[in-house]
């Protein structure tokens, strides 16, 4: 007899997508969540936390890439990278493809850094570069200090609980003082099609800092819709200064990402 | 208590996306393929094909515009136009709203016909237009018959079973037979995420009688992934001829949904 083994997310009340699991290879409460690793047969290994999907080996590209790259495409000269959360390193492992000198990451939970490099490692190969530095810590304490940045990326989980802080307009004040002039933010900003009040809300906080602002989209199998949004901010107009290519990124959907679905157009108008 | 009702499609043998049904509206073995309508707390109602999500009220604007409109937008002069499948008649609406003369819709199944009149009215609605007219026949022997089309879209099941003829190399050969000089041809195409063959197959068959492929996509949440595409064709090159908007198209997704991620265009190239 063979048992079926699944993991399901439950993506809102209503719906839930569900992977068939080979083993259930980590799990542990840590002091903000619990987390979880599986190896699955369609996604590969994949990391959940407090129930959701993060990263699946399958398709984590197609986010990591979106998230870091339109940001690093716009900067004249990024040298100084702030990386708020992305505990698992595939947002670092991005930003160190260029010509970095220093990425400093901020990830509250010591344990998904440790979990993602005990049991991850295509993600977490950042974790080896001499340029990333770690800090565990809020990052909303974290923004706003001395240190300045060219670009800022907020790869935070979803805002409730403890990473609400993480969406507000104080925290866009602050992630604004530790932009060089000419920074650039970027942040994920949820399924427009789910949720379109988290990007209202990204929106909102960022135009009251910044003068340029470029909501974009990305497919992203694994989380809700399968439609993932990200917000680019600037005081500098915002255009590809640099190419790129990856396994999602080129040059042209650096351009098409920018292309909304007419709904999408009036949720963020 | 309260009883916990979900429909479930397994998107393949190792994912499947669920939702909450508040009731089974209908359900009928046809001499084709299980159909069943579904009420749903998310979606509204949904229509499930052998299993699959074919339309559901909340996300179906997405694939029905995706499909139809960027041949419609792209073409000098629509009047003519012929549908394979789409006995939802959701496709016949979109191009319903152009200037067209006559719509010829061949549907092999009666039943999915009769299904969507009587339980999808919000999609259904084209059957009431006199401009359309019904075929219940195989779509596969009515193509390369003595009517020329300016457009033919193929919504089609997928390349299985009954359907499979529609993805062959001489239905495309008949096809073209049936286009007027400077016509176009649309075929959905499947997820390149999840099925990347059923893109390949398209390609290849319309390369063979056709000198302009554009491959392209959309976000479609019920379908497989949520990254859907599909393949316009002609022997005249594809550009945008006028705009049209909608609830997902309009003149920036034209361009945008041609712009593909790095791993599509290696399975298109």
């Amino acid at each position: 007899m063979k048992i079926e083994h699944w993991f399901s997310e439950l993506q809102n009340e209503d719906v839930k997508l569900s992977v068939r699991i080979k083993s259930h290879v980590f799990s542990k409460e840590s002091k903000y969540q619990r987390i979880d690793i599986f190896d699955t047969e369609f996604y590969g290994r994949i990391m959940v936390l407090d129930g959701c999907f993060m990263v699946t080996y399958k398709d984590e590209f197609m986010y990591q890439e979106m998230l870091a790259h339109p940001a690093m495409m716009s900067h004249d000269n990024p040298k100084n990278i702030l990386i708020i959360g992305g505990g698992d390193g595939g947002i670092a492992r991005e930003v160190l493809k260029y010509d970095v000198e220093r990425v400093d990451l901020v990830e509250i939970d010591e344990d998904v850094i440790n979990a993602s490099k005990e049991y991850l490692p295509q993600t977490s190969v950042s974790f080896r570069d001499k340029r990333l530095n770690v800090y565990n810590q809020d990052a909303f304490d974290f923004v706003g200090g001395k240190r300045k940045y060219d670009v800022i990326l907020v790869d935070s989980t979803d805002p409730v609980g403890f990473a609400a802080s993480l969406f507000s307009d104080v925290f866009y004040m602050k992630a604004k003082e530790s932009l060089e002039e000419g920074g650039i933010i970027a942040t994920q900003s949820g399924s427009p099609f789910m949720n379109p009040d988290h990007i209202k809300k990204a929106i909102k906080g960022m135009k009251k800092y910044f003068k340029f602002i470029k909501p974009y989209v990305s497919f992203m199998p694994t989380y809700p819709s399968g439609m993932w949004s990200y917000v680019m901010a600037s005081d500098k107009k915002i255009e590809m200064k640099r190419e790129f290519t990856g396994k999602y990124m080129n040059s042209d959907i650096y351009e098409g990402s920018q292309k909304l679905p007419q709904f999408m157009k009036e949720i963020v108008d």
